[in-house]
C-alpha cells in the first residue's frame, strides 16, 4: 500500500463505512513507523469518534496496536496470573492493597501501571511516596519478583503497544480522547500485551469518573470485555460508583497510609468492600475458587505480601511517610448529616494542592491531598473539621478551596440517607 | 487565550456546538502562526466536515482567513472590477476568452489563479503553453496592467489568505477536502481578499465536477453567494453542467487554441454560450449594462484585449503552440449518434496523458491532452476518429485508454437526443 492510502482509510471512516482488516493493520503500523502523519491520524481519530467502529473493527484495531510492540508471556510462572485495571477515580488506591492480597491468595499479579494526569491520581505516584521505592523494573526483575513475591506494581515499559502510546499522546491534544473504541482499545491493547491470564476491569461511573454517564460506562465495559474475550483473556468488568470519592483520603502518601490500614485488617469499609470484590473476581478469573481473600486480610498474609513487594522494589514498608508542611481545615457549615461529597470536587482540590499533575513532565507532591472526616451518611457537627487540605505550598489553598465550593451538602439531623451501591453491576 | 484552547475549540465543534467569533478568530490566527498544530486543525476540520458550520460561523471563518494576510484594493482604478471563479471542470478554458472579453467591455478583470491538481486543468498551466508567458506578477505590475489592458490572469501571491493556503494543504492529506463550509470559505477568502468588486461563481455539477450531486453543488453555491454578500462583494453563481466536458479539447495548449478560436468569433457553441453568460453576469455585477459582449467577440476587440494581455506578461500571442510528439486515435465503435461523453473519463485521460499533475511539484506537458471530434448529439461513423489522444510520452496511452473505457455511448442513427441545459440555474 502507498502513503495515499492514509486518505483512503480516513475517507472510509469519514463516510460511515467499516475499515477492513488490511486498512486497520496498515494504518496502525504505518502510524507507528511515522509514515502516516499525526494530522492524518487525528482526522481519522475524529472520524472514529463521530462515526464509531463495530466490535470486529475494534478487536482488529486492538490486535494491531498489540502487534506494534512486544508481548509478554507469563506461562512459565508456577502460578496463574490476574490483573486489574481501573478507568480512574478519586481516592482510588485499590490497586495497592489488592495486588498483594491476590498474591497472598496464590495468584500472581503483574500490574504494569502509569502515572496520573488530571484529577485522578496515578498508582506509581502513590507508591513513590514510600522512601526508596522505584517504579522501573527490567523484564527479568519483573519475572523474578512475580515468581518470588507474587505481586509487582511497576511502570509499563515502552515496549508494550508503542502505537497506543503515540496515539494516546495525539488524542490528548486533538479532542479525540472520548471515543469508546479508542479508549477501549488503548486500555485493552496494553493489558493484553502485558500477558495476564485474567483481567478484571473496574469501570467507574459518576462525577469523579471519566465516564459521568452510566450508559456510556456500560458501553465501555461491554466493549472491553468483548475485546478481552476476543483475545482469549478471561475478562470481567465491575461498574462501580465514583460520584463519591473512595475511602477517606485522596493524595499519594495519604492513600498509601489508608491502603496499609486495609492490609492491617482495618480501613474504610468501602475500600475494603471494593478490594474484596475485585480480588474475588481476579481469583475466579485465574481459576482459584478455594481461597477467601477476607481471611488473607485478617491473618496478615496480605500485609506480608505487601511488605515483600515494597522491599523487592527498594522501598521501606516501615518508613515514616512524608507529611505536608501546611494544612488547612474546612469545618462543617452546620450540624446534621453529610448527604453528598462530590468526587470531582475532592479530586480537583487534591490535584490543585499538588497531588496530581497537569502535564506529564510535572512533578507531584508526595504529601499533598485531601483527607475527609466524614462520608455521606455520617453525622457532622457545625464548626468541627470536615476536610483537611494538605500541601507543601500554602499558596495552593485558595484554588483548592474554590474547587470544593458547592462540593458537599449537609442536611438536618434525622434526614434519611440511602447510600448508592458501590458495585453497580457486573459485566462478563 | 492559551494553547489549551485548541482542544476547547475542537470539543465545541465535535460535540455539535457553534464556534464563537472569538474561537474562530483565535484558532485561524493561531493555526497560521503555528501555535495550533496541524494535528489539531485536522481534527477540527474533520469535526467541521461531519458536524457543519452555520452561515455566521462560515462568514466569520472566511473573515479570519482574509485577516491572516494582505487585502488588495482596486478602488483606485478608473474602471470597476469583476472576477470569475470556477469550481473546476474538464475542458473548462472559459477564463481565457472571458477575461479579455470582459475587459473589452470596460470592466477590469483581476483574475488571480492557481495551478491544476488532479483531473481538472489549471488556468496558469494552460497559459504557460504560450511561449514566453509568465504567471508571476508583482502588485505594481498587476495594477498597471489592469489599468492599461484591463485584464490580468496571474498567479495569486502568497500574501492573500495564507491561512487558507496552509489549511488547504492540510485538508488535502487528511480527507477533509469535501466540507462545504471549508470549500466555500477557502474559495471566498481568496476572492474577497483579492479585492474584486463583483464576483461570478461557476459552480459545476456532474461526473467531471468536484460536486457530482446537484443538491450539494447548490448548497455550495448558496453558501458562497451568502459569504460574498456578507463581505460586500456583489456575488452571483451559475450552476452549470459538467457531465460532458466543455468544448472539444482538454489539455493546456489544446485549450489555448480553442480559446483563441472563440476570441476570433468561432469556437464550440457551448464554450461561446458559457463565456457570454458569465460575461453578462460580470458586467451586471460591475454595473455595466449597456454593452453586449457578443458584439465584442464579433468586432475583434476581445481578441485585441487577449493579445495585449498575453504580451503584457511576456507571451507571444502569435507564436505557434507546442504540439504533442505522439498521438493515438480512438475510432467510433459503431455508426449512429454519440449520446454520452463522460467528463470524468476525458479529464482522467487528459491527466494521465500528462496535461495535469498528481502532486503540486509535478511538471505538466504543454501539448498533452484529448481532442474529441464529436459532442453528444453529433452523428458518428464506425471506424472514423472519435477522440485523439496527445502526449510526448507514448507509454501513457494505455492508462489513458483505460480511463476512456466505458466513457462514451453511441446509439443507432435516428435515436433522439435531448441535450441537458448547460446553465442549470442562477443563484444570487
Amino acid at each position: 500500500m502507498t502513503p495515499h492510502d492514509a486518505v483512503e482509510v480516513i475517507l472510509a471512516k469519514r463516510d460511515g463505512g467499516r475499515l477492513s482488516e488490511t486498512q486497520i493493520d496498515w494504518v496502525v503500523d504505518a502510524y507507528t513507523r511515522g509514515e502516516v502523519a499525526d494530522e492524518q491520524m487525528s482526522a481519522l481519530a475524529m472520524a472514529i469518534l463521530l462515526n464509531g467502529m463495530d466490535r470486529a473493527e475494534i478487536s482488529r484495531w486492538t490486535a494491531a496496536m498489540i502487534a506494534s510492540g512486544e508481548r509478554m508471556d507469563f506461562s512459565g510462572l508456577s502460578r496463574p496470573t490476574a490483573d486489574k485495571h481501573s478507568t480512574g477515580g478519586v481516592g482510588d488506591k485499590i490497586t495497592l492493597p489488592l495486588a498483594p492480597l491476590v498474591a497472598a491468595c496464590g495468584v500472581a499479579v503483574p500490574q504494569l501501571s502509569g502515572r496520573g494526569l488530571g484529577h485522578t491520581g496515578g498508582t506509581l505516584d502513590k507508591l513513590e511516596a514510600i522512601p526508596g521505592w522505584r517504579a522501573a523494573l527490567g523484564n527479568e526483575e519483573l519475572f523474578a519478583q512475580l515468581e518470588g513475591v507474587g505481586a509487582v506494581i511497576c511502570a509499563a515499559g515502552d515496549g508494550l503497544a508503542p502505537a497506543d502510546k503515540k496515539l494516546y499522546a495525539l488524542r490528548d491534544v486533538t479532542g479525540t480522547v472520548e471515543a469508546i473504541p479508542l479508549i477501549a482499545s488503548s486500555i485493552m491493547s496494553k493489558k493484553i500485551a502485558e500477558g495476564t491470564g485474567a483481567l478484571v476491569l473496574d469501570v467507574k461511573v459518576g462525577t469523579g469518573a471519566f465516564m459521568k454517564d452510566e450508559a456510556r460506562a456500560r458501553e465501555l465495559a461491554e466493549t472491553m470485555v468483548a475485546l478481552g474475550q476476543d483475545a482469549g483473556v478471561h475478562t470481567v468488568a465491575l461498574l462501580t460508583d465514583m460520584s463519591t470519592p473512595l475511602g477517606l483520603t485522596a493524595g499519594n502518601a495519604l492513600e498509601v497510609e489508608e491502603s496499609v490500614e486495609v492490609l492491617a485488617g482495618g480501613g474504610p469499609a468501602d475500600v475494603v468492600e471494593l478490594t474484596l470484590a475485585l480480588a474475588r473476581e481476579m481469583l475466579v478469573g485465574a481459576g482459584v475458587t478455594d481461597v477467601d481473600p477476607a481471611a488473607k486480610l485478617a491473618d496478615g498474609s496480605a500485609m506480608d505480601a505487601w511488605k515483600a513487594m515494597i522491599r523487592a522494589q527498594g522501598g521501606d514498608p516501615d518508613a515514616t511517610l512524608p507529611t505536608a508542611r501546611e494544612t488547612h481545615v474546612v469545618t462543617a457549615p452546620a450540624s446534621g448529616v453529610l448527604t453528598r461529597l462530590d468526587a470531582m470536587a475532592v479530586g480537583l482540590a487534591a490535584w490543585r494542592l499538588g497531588a496530581g499533575r497537569a502535564r506529564k513532565e510535572d512533578p507531584v507532591q508526595a504529601a499533598a491531598g485531601v483527607r475527609w472526616h466524614a462520608r455521606p451518611g455520617d453525622p457532622v457537627t457545625a464548626g468541627e473539621p470536615l476536610l483537611t487540605l494538605c500541601t507543601d505550598e500554602p499558596e495552593r489553598f485558595d484554588r483548592a478551596l474554590a474547587a470544593l465550593d458547592g462540593g458537599y451538602d449537609v442536611a438536618p439531623a434525622g434526614t434519611s440517607y440511602t447510600p448508592a451501591p458501590l458495585v453497580i453491576d457486573r459485566i462478563g
